[in-house]
């Protein structure tokens, strides 16, 4: 309760939303009468409005949406394509983007042209490239800092802090790199619901169903990256919150194992010094496992532990492609959480896909522990701090809860009092469960674990609440990667509705209809590299 | 409180000691007119017993003596040497350490003994050996498992355990590569002091000098050791416990980053399940660098997650030797702990010497945190327990504290009082320390760190009290070795005494005339490997 109250929050953020707003050069901007249909009600797809709205060019279309990030940054290193280039095209795409979805909260156009300039400056008089993301622009979760730029990651009271006077440490060594930042986006109202919707920046739509959620807490990325404002984004992960955007958006993640990225630097939502030994990561959502790849290796090779006392500065291996045959195990869900039909259609046909390759699948159902407990468990470590200093930093602006918010909040949490005896045996527990996989795995000598990064697709606003499927990977801190694989089609989904069960939220199927589906697959803790390679081989698979 | 009072503590653990005692064939007892003069206010050396006493032939003193374990694999992988003839050699001179300095808690030298022959035949059948650990025998700390033997680390309470159904993880994989166990040695009552004393089995003292500490906690494997009654032990470390031994006993010790030794499946002194971030680790202790690199690098490149689901399974990396000017940082100790001459005179020296080989020296006393401030938040972790478990199991079979742990507890310490809330605020003193650190060694571009592991040599028992010099790596979760260098000589370290420093304990030059003196040298996190260079470069430095 650091700061005085404010007055009128309302008038505040308008204030800072208009700022952002007069970021976005008139000639970039969409006519009313085209924006006033974007709203979170409004059922409809806004992807097509980049191609069909006439404020990009041919060349900056193809830009834009044509490549991933490993084809952009070799055209640049060629010196086929030139920085300056690419990153006015993601700019001007990114603002189109974001008066579609309302996904951006700092907005650094200039800035990035100009070092985009310099990226090609030093690229004409050196001969080479500044390193392996030479001119890439990449988009961050606003819970980075980036110099001279605000950090309020949605709360009205962070308005009054000063712009960073120092970069986020992973933003330090991008930035060596060759990276280009040019935007920062939305996140929900203390980062720890799955609806990036906040009373600051207010709500991120899903541009493939505005009435749908973008997933969270890394939901302005998930929704830039779909609109193709953006070719890879960086976001954080605690509990799922890079992977429900990708499973929301129709996008690839990855969540690396903790202690390999720098996570320093930024701007935390609550109080610093957690005993919870969940530890948050940051993972990289775009296109595809390459561009995936492309940041992890940057990024571990680069003597990371330099840039950050928190990381093992473990460097990045090559691990082998796949060339045998994998044991997958297979997860399917919970009955507190059946699978949409969707969401079961994608699953199944992956695996059945993967076994007509020759590869094992170990049904993993009745040997895990309690999914739900897990889930329980885990978001019990995010409520240890006795002061609530999130609910501090709301308070000091007098602004209210996210609706987001409460739905997270299930009975088994509302009457949690977290204790330090208490935190002994959540630890325990913990080991317990750490302890059941490790066995699973070891015992059946699996690769990885195919399962759902949410029993649902993208959801109505507010409704997609607690996050089973994605926090156990944090819990026993298991690397994951979601892949966007089929579409919610309710004629093909239909065998897989199941009349005994409750969908949470309810399954409305034309609701739904066409929005993307997913699969998740963990890895070995530490074995980030034979994720990445096993990620490769399914995509590849589900690619055919 | 899970075990019923026990109604004669003493009664139960002269039985224990007895049973202990009747593992050693009558024919390596040594006569009581000689062990008569072995108690802890005996001011005698015993280091000379072994070759002195008559039980060992001059091909067992060669094989306990000239030897380190490196050499030792290699002649049995040669076949120029067999498992059973080194293994048994070596249980002899336990036996005879045993009788001595009181360091042992387990005796199993019969099924080591077939347990070697097995390795023997083995070699025979196969030509080749079981591993990289063919045939070697290796001590343990008493709190390791091994199937079959107890492991009551010295609370009478722990009797009525049964033997143990598994092994510790680690023993497994060394198993695996071929090591033979032949015993486990002493520890400190709840492991949390400097002091090996326990009810159950007594006192472990200093070979050096009987009324001197070993050291501990562990101190059973720094005595053997010291004897060569082992090669190479197996040690634990949360506040120094795998250095102190070594550096009061004259030996070289390394202890890794976290996460790189499996550590589960042992005897938890306390409660399992602590929230404290200070993990505790396993490290090697013997005679040479490049035996401790043999353990780590036999367990780093064993796939170590199959075992331990705690460890990263990172795969120890050849490291290049040091080619290059190094830049050492120099910590010279605190006002609270001056430096007893010995130690001073003997950092000095190291310094001098690595400066004249063309390092760099920089100078930390002024810019690091407050060491003793360090010391006491570290050990403010070890006491996060509100149900003081370790006490519980004391009060369980009526034992009293042993004098040395009440040495430990700081003015600071007793009255501390745990809480959950006070326990963010601890992780964030941490943090600032961990961060202090980095930027020390970044900005500096420091190699490494030499400083003192204590601020004495071994001392007389029951005054070795905290531990600021160790524990700090423990905090910040560096891998540091202990290399011993020079001994205390009271005419060479006169020109090293202040007289305005109060010396904790008191300096007695006398009484400490000719113990081993030290240097410690702390690298830089998960970046063993290099340390281990680091460390092989110093320890070849100090021998010239």
């Amino acid at each position: 309760m650091s700061e005085v109250p404010i007055a009128n929050w309302q008038a505040l953020a308008a204030s800072k939303r208009e700022a952002v707003f007069s970021q976005i050069p008139e000639n970039w901007r969409l006519p009313e009468s085209l924006t006033s249909n974007f709203h979170e009600k409004a059922t409809i797809s806004v992807l097509d409005v980049p191609s069909t709205c006439g404020l990009l060019t041919s060349r900056e279309l193809e830009l834009t949406s044509a490549y991933d990030a490993t084809e952009l940054v070799e055209l640049m290193s060629k010196g086929q394509v030139k920085s300056q280039e690419v990153v006015t095209a993601f700019c001007k795409r990114a603002a189109i983007a974001q008066q579609c979805v309302n996904c951006l909260t700092e907005i650094f156009f200039e800035e990035a042209i100009a070092r985009a300039r310099e990226c090609d400056d030093y690229f004409e008089k050196h001969g080479k490239t500044m390193g392996a993301l030479h001119g890439l622009p990449i988009s961050l979760k606003d819970s980075f800092n980036v110099k001279g730029t605000q950090a309020t990651i949605g709360y009205i009271s962070f308005l009054s802090r000063p712009p960073a006077a120092t970069n986020s440490n992973l933003v330090n060594l991008l930035y060596s790199h060759g990276a280009v930042f040019y935007c920062k986006t939305n996140l929900p109202q203390t980062m720890m619901t799955a609806d990036s919707h906040n009373n600051l920046f207010g709500r991120t739509l899903n541009p493939h169903n505005l009435s749908m959620t973008a997933g969270g807490s890394t939901g302005g990325e998930g929704a830039l990256l779909a609109m193709r404002g953006s070719v890879i984004g960086i976001a954080t992960d605690i509990a799922g919150s890079c992977r429900i955007p990708a499973l929301c958006c129709g996008l690839t993640s990855f969540k690396p194992s903790a202690g390999r990225v720098p996570f320093g630097g930024g701007v935390p939502p609550g109080r610093l010094g957690s005993p919870g030994s969940i530890l948050p990561v940051i993972g990289p959502i775009g296109h595809s496992i390459r561009d995936a790849e492309l940041i992890m290796r940057t990024i571990c090779n680069s003597d990371a532990w330099t840039y950050d006392e928190n990381v093992s500065g473990v460097s990045w291996r090559t691990a082998p492609g796949v060339s045998r045959p994998l044991r997958f195990g297979l997860i399917r869900g919970i009955p507190k959480r059946p699978l949409h039909p969707p969401i079961a259609r994608s699953l199944h046909a992956c695996a059945t896909k993967l076994k007509s390759l020759g590869n094992e699948i170990v049904l993993l159902d009745d040997k895990i522990p309690d999914l739900w407990e897990s889930n329980i468990l885990a978001w019990k470590f995010f409520l240890l701090d006795p002061k609530k200093t999130p609910m501090g930093h709301l308070t000091d602006a007098g602004e209210p809860l996210v609706p987001s918010l409460k739905a997270t909040m299930e009975e088994e949490l509302l009457s949690f009092e977290p204790s330090l005896d208490g935190l002994w045996d959540m630890n325990l527990q913990k080991m317990k469960t750490v302890h059941a996989y490790h066995k699973l795995v070891v015992e059946n000598e699996l690769d990885a674990i195919l399962m759902p990064g949410n029993s649902a697709t993208a959801v109505p606003h507010d409704t997609y609440g607690i996050t089973p499927f994605t926090v156990l990977q944090n819990l026993v801190n298991y690397p994951s990667a979601i892949l966007p694989y089929g579409n919610a089609d309710e004629k093909l989904d239909e065998s897989f509705l199941k009349a005994d069960v409750s969908y949470v939220p309810p399954y409305e199927p034309k609701d739904l209809e066409g929005l993307p589906a997913h699969v998740q697959i963990m890895g070995k803790p530490m074995k980030d590299e034979e994720l990445m390679e096993i990620s490769r081989y399914v995509e590849k698979a589900l690619s055919t």
